[in-house]
């Protein structure tokens, strides 16, 4: 999923680029890494690790200059995950650039199998590898031209942003599928980032989304310059809203806490004649409480807060013996036992992926006495994997693409199950806009 | 503030102790320790650092035997706090024992002098050795008789669990000052632990709270021995229900989020003939949240999750610089910008000590766009230092020793302020009881 | 100046491949890597740190396969190291590929900026990624085709092992600037290696040095095959018997130590008609130790071990206050005071490079009491930098460039100083070959 | 074994106190520490590891004060060392006091039966701990009265130095069988030391020997206070002539490295008449080095290096295969197989006491190729286990307790194999003195 960020005419162009990270951790805890461009040179530090473990105020002096660029890595599989962090560096004609990449390119294999046929090396698993081939065999004298005819070769769901030695270029998919916004710095200078919550905390004013198809170029001593690249199909990812935004990130004008809450109480209105009795309202922590938020204020339940998140986890856990099994799931979610024992409960939590975690949520909680255990859901059902930029399992290991509604009910042994419509998160949303739903309806817009 | 826990009689001993830790991890986060007995030898295994961190397996594996006792130390200032880490271990005339020991003894330092008087010498600044020195010194033949007397010498608010070569001794002052609790693990054997929390993780039933001035033994083939010590006094701390347990925790048969969602209901009701206008309750996270929603419920004002709390913090920050003042607590703390824009709110935080953190929250609430900014506080007026074992602040820095209420409400640039009043707040735990409230009136009632 | 390692054909071979890049630690210390290759698949782990530190048992099980590759990287500056930390990987038109280097590639600038005019990219300021894209954009079938004219392109001091998915390509230069010899395991199966004293640790018999110019390929249920892609000159680096390998390798069939001592000899028959009167031989440990004991032999003057090197020192240092300067030089090397108090030393080292550790030696020396220190090199000035793969200095910053014999003599405060004639080094190792010799001579017979 | 510091008025005390032990880190390197005293106020820092690890900048800064005692820990077995680490520091009747001890204390148990009948507690393994309790529970005013009546009580080979708050009391048992010094800094105050290796580092100028029997007490603005305790009865320990010290130290006016080239040359003369034709003399690294090249001296027979020792190993091993046995040893001593191909050794280390690592040596010099290896011992058969501070295994585990020197020679399988006689020890170290020779002869001295 990964989260970028972006930094201009800013003399602590790092300290912000980390900062920014930071707020958006909650996109990738993998590995972290900023390239700094300063007198004619790329500065990179990339690591293993959370924002606040890599930037050290040494790596931070490292990474000279008034511009920056960053990057937050979703966790993968891999045996030596440092060398497809990111951002990417790579001398070349012009020179030395820096990439940043969110996202996914779907017709990557075509391309990278097409660059290698000509003689490129790959020498990582990312697709950011891609855009600086293409950028580097072009023969346009300017980086900004080459950029075009990249990205003419380039398909997908994508957020660049490319730092030349004194530049930096900004691109957003003709889509619009990952977010991504351009804010004043009060300290001076632009950011561009991901998630809006990062201009709270560096100290930004809002200015807007970077629109589908848009390239923006930073310069020094310029306003930011927009070039429309590509004309504009807008289908924002309706994920982003469901589960991936900090819920107090603007995405697209739509504050997110909001759009989960009015999932919240489509979910209530679609329950309101089922004549289920439920004594309380609650959320599986943290994602899902807006939504559960909004179901108690539709339907008068009151809402509770039953499960309580564990935050010690940290990376190691004390391995469980045969004797305490479910040990993970209880260490990370509490039931509150006394509040709910004997109760009938309506749980709501933001999807349901494979269905294991749902299981063992719904046996957690009537192991610690719970009467009924009512499941909402607050996205729909999950049928398709997505191949723009969310990390999502095979399609077999989707659970709503094995069985319907009542089977995965039984499976997870709730009293009751209901999903949220497509129709309804729409509305949620904002119906002014066509979203990418590819997840629930198969509805693979991007084309190659 | 700290926790402590004994196994006994369950082959997973000290396995069991560190999952019981774990999820006691929120009172104390600095050093965490275990003692295992097994064949007459004690070993002990302590160290800086979280449960998770500190537990390996290879530690496990070297903490043989079928009983254990484990420890959580919260953080305190000093060099070389590994030292000061429990539990602590010493050989003396009847063989090895180790204790661990939540709380604070009030005549430690006369005891102290008394002891060293007598040519004893302190190796740590834990009042924990008190202890083990009136046993080294007693004559007695048995230990139960030795504590006994020990204990004679002791005041103040205290839980110990002595853990000698083959037997528990377990003892809880006559206030009952300190939560702790008796559980039977379902894997066999026994449980004490500060909070029940530690019970639903380790798969234990609750028996009973461990009575004030009770010792209870655990020995091999024997049902709990119980031993009035002392004639009870019952007075349960009340800051724990306030601020220090966990909400899924029961305390004296009351369960502790459900004690937090009165105290926000009577703030409510103390707030209704204020003709207060506000567009939604807050809560300042995590600890806020039941208050938040009782005050909510109470009022029918909607209930908002407008502060985002971050969890990625770790140990280490960005050091801001001086552009970015108030980064630290924002680092933290987030608010909710789009939610809360030209909002009045109605914020609900546990408690006040010094002031600072409540008028940095009011501070980034209003640039946040907050019109009006209504603090509530769960609490009353904290006037006076604790000495029964919670690491409060000196007097002179408490805010409320230094103002009234309206001196610290125009301190931290609030709108409006109100305090739970003592009152309320005995009646949201439980009027059953006498609790211990010196740190709101001052009653010092433990004395020597 | 870095080891390399393949291992061919054995079920240990990544074990194997740690143990004799640990064999040959000295030849670099800041990073260590190794890429095995099963199933059609490459699994590449390298890192900063010592080999016993990256290649954990953990490690070693990821890198599954009978045939790996392995490289010692020595310390060098820059930012980022782990990025040029080698095996160097990469998927390319005939499947993955990946490298070893050891050794320097005089015309790598300009080899670099045409493949970058042809629109290359470059992730790294390691000259073997210019091997991989002379691969890669070759358009032959065979990878050993490619490897040949690639090789057509590349001018300096070279080893390479390349591994594809099922074969080892050893390739050694023309010259053989670089030492590398073959050995059989005892276990089964080829070791190639940097210096034969890797043969020894992980159980090989040497068979003989990779010739000069030669391309030795390693497949399955086949002998090694050799090809001879260039006419040999065959030139072997005179530095390596002076100061780089280890004293118990053989390169070129010569036995490094003897060579020392030879080196010693020379100097002491160079000493023969000096008249000096000293009491002692001593050594700078470790690398002047064989030297000072062929100067003992042939002039009968005691050796006397009259320095003790202190290996304790890690990598941080305690540091110095002002007060004590010269500590760092003091915590490595410790002179034997009461040994050395009033006697006239003759010391010998194996090169002076800048002349500010052999003046804080004399000076150290000089203040526990040594009456004279006369200083002898057993080897000839340095007065050019080498190309050819050894990490010198600058040409200025070399003493020798700048001074001669007189000037450095004065300027490290020794009573006497004489170096090896570059006839003696020529005949200590054995006068059947041509060395390279360009740092002494400034023969730089490697043309591009 | 471990290794004492002691720096008296010099502001940068602890600094001086880490360098100090940095020279003395081959006593000890399983922990470190250090406490300094400044207002009255005693600080301490110690833990696992090397003195360059635990001694940081920040570390050095904590330990405020112009006066600090530290200690070098041997390694040892137990589960969680770190209590058991040096300085000792406790609070008592007359302040505060911290104690640094090298030695064993022979009537420890007794002693600790009888402080522990007495009710005192013991936290540690540590016999320092007994003279802590002893001084607490004596009832004179002054320290030094305390320290005396307490040493009356203790019986063993001990070097300590007391800190109180303002003072430093440097003891020293009556046979001096520790080595301890006391220098002059020349910037400023007092240094003592078990070792004069430490002085050089520091810049200190060697005074004399602490006396056997003597206490030394340095106060503020005063020559330092000689109190004689006890009548001296010399007994240097030979060991550390043997083994334990640092060739550069001077021990009873004793050059270390000297008395090993006599015990080098006393073997020589006693193998003059036995007719043995080797070729030449060869080290066991680094220990052996003067003993080897004594006995080249007087043999006439040359000295060679043909046994490398590698410095890489650190902490952690790659773990042998069952193929690679014997590899930990390898992976340390490598036999320089080209010199010694064919030839006769003389090999001489310092001594045998399992005789495990002695086979494994003759194992791989034979398999290299030698084809004689006489074994040469430099010191006595150790018979007896060491009771006085020398960490020797069980008297079962002593090869020459069950072997005589036949029987060792077979199963070592050398050719041939002799050790030093106890006189020639004896005239080597020096015969104006009587040593402590008890684990040659079983004579121990020291009684209760």
């Amino acid at each position: 999923m990964c989260a970028i960020v972006g930094i201009y005419g800013n003399e602590n162009a790092a300290r912000l680029a980390s900062v920014a990270l930071f707020a958006m951790q909650h996109r990738g805890q993998e590995a972290t890494g900023i390239s700094s461009s300063c007198n004619g040179k790329i500065y990179t530090k990339k690591d293993r690790g959370l924002v606040t473990e890599v930037f050290t105020d040494e790596a931070l002096k490292y990474l000279k200059g008034n511009m920056a660029i960053g990057h937050n890595r979703y966790s993968t599989a891999g045996g030596d995950s440092i060398l497809d962090a990111q951002p990417v560096y790579a001398k070349y004609k012009l020179g030395e650039i820096s990439i940043v990449h969110n996202g996914n390119l779907i017709n990557k294999d075509e391309v990278r199998q097409d660059l290698i046929d000509k003689g490129a090396i790959f020498q990582t698993g990312m697709d950011t590898e891609n855009l600086i081939h293409l950028i580097a065999k072009n023969t346009k004298d300017r980086l900004r031209d080459r950029i075009k005819e990249a990205l003419n070769r380039t398909i997908g769901a994508y957020c660049f942003i490319v730092q030349s030695r004194s530049k930096q270029f900004v691109i957003r998919d003709r889509y619009g599928i990952r977010p991504l916004s351009i804010g004043k710095l009060k300290s001076g200078g632009y950011i561009v980032a991901s998630e809006t919550c990062a201009f709270d905390l560096v100290g930004a004013e809002f200015i807007r989304d970077v629109r589908p198809g848009e390239m923006l170029i930073l310069a020094e001593g310029c306003e930011p310059e927009s070039i429309q690249l590509f004309e504009p199909e807008y289908r924002p990812c309706a994920f982003e809203f469901v589960y991936f935004a900090r819920p107090d990130s603007v995405i697209d004008g739509k504050n997110v806490y909001v759009t989960r809450e009015n999932m919240g109480k489509a979910l209530a209105l679609n329950d309101k004649d089922k004549n289920i009795k439920v004594d309380m309202v609650i959320p599986v922590p943290d994602s899902g409480v807006p939504a559960a938020l909004g179901y108690a204020a539709q339907s008068g339940i009151p809402f509770e807060y039953g499960i309580i998140r564990n935050h010690y986890i940290g990376r190691t856990f004390i391995e469980p013996t045969q004797e305490m099994r479910d040990l993970k799931v209880r260490m990370k979610l509490s039931p509150m036992k006394s509040l709910i024992e004997g109760k009938s409960l309506l749980v709501i939590d933001d999807s349901i992926v494979r269905g294991t975690t749902s299981k063992r949520i719904v046996k957690i909680l009537k192991e610690a006495g719970a009467k009924e255990v009512h499941f909402r859901v607050a996205s729909p059902e999950i049928k398709f994997p997505c191949y723009y930029g969310i990390d999502t399992p095979h399609k077999e290991e989707l659970i709503s693409n094995n069985m319907n509604k009542e089977e995965v009910c039984k499976y997870i042994e709730a009293d009751s199950l209901e999903y949220l419509s497509v129709d309804d998160l729409v509305n949620a949303i904002g119906n002014d806009r066509n979203y990418a739903l590819e997840s629930f309806n198969g509805d693979y817009f991007v084309k190659a």
